[in-house]
């Protein structure tokens, strides 16, 4: 099942109380693809680089089964840069540096070889970049995962809406559900942004895991996956990136877009997005065994295990 | 199974964006009985309040199968109380008005017919008054619970720390377990504060639910019990005195305290609370019928009920 995914593929330079990086390789396209990677390859990438991008990095993202043709890089340009400084308690993070670059006038080119696309992934980017995704599309996805923060909010609503309207799945954090709908409730949010066209939306929460709401004749079905909680967070970036690339990667591979299977999907980018906290940047889902991987999976299904007094009962 | 419940019984004065309440019954054993009461009856209290209280609450209270034997009234005393306003979100509240009045001097006795306790729930009060209780009872119950809060970690923390060492589960919030193991991942937390010993530890995570902690030889056994997402939260107030008093109270009524059950009664717990905030003080709490409760507890099963891909192919 044929899966795009647009985001961007940058440097980031990132410190937390626990030590600090130089320009490491990062982006949201990045994340969500290596964790995509480990559902299914490959995983057809469309971003932009600098020229200053290496090579290594590149083939990276080749080995772990990245279809890098609609990775444009740019002669004489530099790539995206991010910096940014995280709080002790890693639940808040200072922009340091933001240089655009190339990603300031990003025409996303779609090989024709990525027309086939049955599962697109629109991480986070400009969103009137994200809807000409989805306009140069032959035909319309099957279903399409949007990705996005609180900046476009701040500075691009109208594009935005306009974007949200297109899509199936929506997925944003909490704080930017409050913002996108003006309600506290993540409830009365979450009808609200139902209400603005996409079927599915998940919250994230961080440490407080996820929740997938989907809206059914008024009827509001909410599914909640608790994050596992965790000895040590060493690095929080790329963790909602890493969410999102295990989510679609799983329906992608399963082609199952059920309420049902969605949930199975949550709790997959949930595992995967658990793992990528481990390290700094992307070091640890660069080398991960599926038995890992399942191992983490049944430790999140174990967190929630109730086993009904009754169920003891009729033994 | 003889439950005894000690803790403040009080006025209290609310002020939530929805409206604002005079003096209306309140404290930490009133939320721990009234909720109790739905898993078994009679509810053995322990508190103290003036001669300004109403006997129309009283009566309330025995009405609800709370044995008021241990309820002190102290002639031309008055009643402990509180006042607090809420921020918008409910999420913080400041306290307008502390009165400690008959609690300044509280001696919690005992009636000769508290002594069968075999449940004992320590609501948030001065460690010392609470570690009392303990001593006073002849032999040691099969379960203590103690609920407590960041303001005796700020001004008795000794006296804290001498009776957590006492009691089978602990009960805080998420702050407060940061706050007393100075640790900011509440897992190396719950580690630190296991080590103080008590065998369970009960995190509360508000609208993010609550963690059940319990170390077996160095691992760490861990349950996850999320909030149900609510439409609205009218008053927190109580809230987490209903959790423990819903928790204990199942524990009671069921004389099991083994892992499996302590997830049942954490679940039980979260049903009654997500209750209570749904009307000002008590009042929800006062009218609760058995099917509105296992309907409850049904919708947190469904919450994070997630069916196995396999499953569905052995059919």
């Amino acid at each position: 099942m044929s899966l795009v995914v647009i985001g961007s593929v940058a440097f980031d330079a990132l410190e937390t109380p626990f030590g600090k990086t130089d320009k490491i390789i990062g982006g949201a396209a990045t994340y969500i693809s290596l964790s995509a990677s480990y559902s299914l390859k490959p995983v057809k990438l469309v971003a932009v680089v600098g020229d200053d991008f290496p090579q290594s990095d590149i083939l990276l993202l080749e080995e772990h089964g990245v279809d890098v043709e609609g990775l444009q890089v740019k002669p004489g340009e530099k790539s995206f840069f991010w910096s940014g400084i995280y709080s002790k308690d890693l639940n808040s993070r200072e922009t340091l540096v933001t240089e655009l670059n190339v990603l300031a006038d990003f025409d996303p080119i779609l090989p024709d070889s990525y027309q086939d696309c049955k599962y697109l992934m629109l991480g986070n980017l400009a969103p009137q970049v994200q809807r000409l995704v989805i306009q140069r599309l032959v035909n319309r996805p099957k279903l399409i995962v949007m990705d996005t923060m609180n900046f476009w909010m701040d500075i691009a609503l109208d594009d935005l809406i306009a974007t949200i309207e297109m899509v199936d799945v929506l997925s944003i954090n909490d704080e930017e559900a409050r913002q996108l709908s003006g309600e506290y409730s993540l409830v009365k949010a979450a009808r609200k942004i139902l209400d603005m066209g996409p079927k599915y939306l998940i919250i994230k929460k961080g440490e407080h895991g996820a929740l997938l709401f989907h809206a059914q004749k008024q009827k509001l079905k909410i599914f909640y996956a608790p994050a596992l909680p965790l000895e040590e967070v060493f690095d929080p970036t790329g963790a909602g990136d890493t969410f999102a690339g295990g989510f679609i990667g799983h329906l992608a591979a399963t082609d199952d877009i059920s309420f049902d299977n969605m949930k199975r999907a949550v709790i997959h980018g949930s595992a995967m997005a658990s793992f990528c906290v481990e390290k700094f940047g992307t070091e640890r889902l660069l080398n991960l065994k599926p038995e890992e991987i399942e191992a983490r999976e049944k430790q999140f299904a174990d967190l929630v295990e109730v086993v009904p007094a009754t169920a003891v009962q009729n033994v």
